[in-house]
């Protein structure tokens, strides 16, 4: 089975405790992209600039990304400048250079179109729904979105709720977004938004997700080894969308071993820079900490 | 199988966005043992004043706790106001007046001081290390203590901490005494004080209890009913404390199930102010509620 991403393929530049890195690749859709390919065909979609270096292209492609819809055009690439402090759950924004995501609109083959499975990564949502309206007839629609734009383009992001299945927040957005300070709360008023389905990112605390029928609520894996957490959200929802892809159910079965999965993938992510350590990652060193992962949770 | 529990008896005002309750009985030895007695005798060791009513004593004797050595003394009861905003996760308190706390001394009857299970709730840590050097030969020690005598008390705490099993804190005070921000990191560093077991409360996100042969963690049980969160933390240490004290064993299957209860039984806390949902509690309303936990936690 196959899933399409939409997203950022960025160059990110950031320090936190443990060091500085300049230039690393990074985005929404290339993190998510890393844990997804454990489970599924991924196919990225995003603009880069004349300057995206071409080892990182075939890093992509030896990871068995599908390119086709990875737009070069002239500019240059979205770069994000970032830092982390203290316990790392919040990342200081440097600076943003927009590059050629200012100009740049998806584009997909024609059998693209035929994907059922789509995650919309965090970028403008009036690209996003844009994505979608070019899906023939998508099974499993998930949306991640940010502050920015609940911001700034609500009314858009408000419209494409309605069209999705899954929707993805971290918990600051999701209380930003609902006006409620309970994450229950908050997941039942974006539920009455649109989307059947709330998974709200709560950072080193786990995840929690609503549904009507049932909720499932997970601790994050407990690591001391937090190095880098940016991508560590995408990563999750990589892992999450993977599986879920994969098995091609969505019930409250597939979706809490999806949830597993993604927190697992996102713990490897926060423990190196950029990708280090999930460009390296197996379904068996996934499978061996989801099962250290299991002593410490199941009861 | 009995345990001990030395903590406050108070009389506590409190505002939440949902109310305000005046002069409600409360403190931490009384939220303890709410939960603690559903499962073993519990024998509550505190101090009151000439104006403490009636009412709550004949209240906690109702409810099983045993009241030899609750000393009534001249002054007034130690009352606390205190209120909570926007996420209930944070009290910010008003004012507390210690009345009789100024000059209490823990006694315990000959009989009380052969109990194996002890929970020194929080208070001065002077008056903790007085109550056990008066024990016999305990079992099973827990400590739990609060900023205030972190900051106030360091020496006296430290010196205590080589005298207990397990030490109770929350994800603050844990940070603030080990001075890490990584709560894996703070729970070795406070593993390295002296108690071999180590348990993170983190509120509404859960727990996390570390060991050097096992860690645990839970997500809190998910509610969106949180009215007046005061003596969750005591609540939880009440059920945790209790069960290990009737199984008599402490392994990770035990400690595992403990913190179930623990959670189970804060959940019920703080859906309502003060006792009002715990003084009613049953362990089969407990054990119904720990099912629904199970579907979303267990994978």
């Amino acid at each position: 089975m196959s899933i399409l991403v939409l997203g950022t393929v960025a160059l990110d530049t950031v320090k936190t405790p443990y060091g500085r890195r300049t230039k690393m690749l990074g985005g929404s859709a290339v993190h998510f992209s890393m844990a997804a390919r454990l489970f599924s065909d991924v196919h990225l979609v995003a603009g880069v600039g004349k300057d995206f270096p071409r080892h990182h292209v075939d890093f992509l492609k030896q990871k068995g990304i599908v390119l086709t819809s990875l737009i070069r055009s002239e500019g240059k690439t979205f770069q994000w400048i970032g830092q982390y402090q203290g316990d790392l759950n919040t990342a200081l924004t440097i600076s943003t250079e927009l590059g050629v995501l200012i100009t740049f609109k998806p584009r997909i083959s024609a059998e693209q179109r035929d994907i059922k499975n789509i995650f919309l990564a965090n970028i403008d949502p009036e690209l996003q729904e844009c994505l979608l309206a070019h899906m023939h007839s998508p099974r499993l629609v998930a949306l991640d979105s940010m502050n920015y734009w609940i911001n700034n383009k609500p009314r858009q992001l408000r419209r494409l709720l309605k069209k999705v299945d899954i929707y993805v927040a971290n918990d600051q957005e999701a209380r930003v977004l609902s006006g409620e300070d309970n994450l229950i709360r908050a997941a039942k008023y974006l539920r009455s938004c649109g989307p059947k389905m709330i998974l709200i990112k709560k950072g080193e605390h786990g995840v929690l997700f609503y549904t009507d029928r049932f909720i499932v609520s997970l601790p994050a894996y407990p690591t001391d080894k937090v190095i880098d957490p940016t991508g560590a959200g995408d990563t999750f929802a990589g892992g999450f969308m993977g599986y879920l892809t994969k098995t091609g159910r969505v019930n409250a079965a597939s979706v809490k071993k999806a949830l597993v999965y993604g927190t697992i993938a996102a713990s490897f992510n926060v423990e190196g820079f950029g990708m280090e350590k999930t460009s390296g990652l197996t379904l068996e060193a996934l499978n061996r900490r989801l099962n250290k992962f299991r002593k410490a949770v199941v009861f």
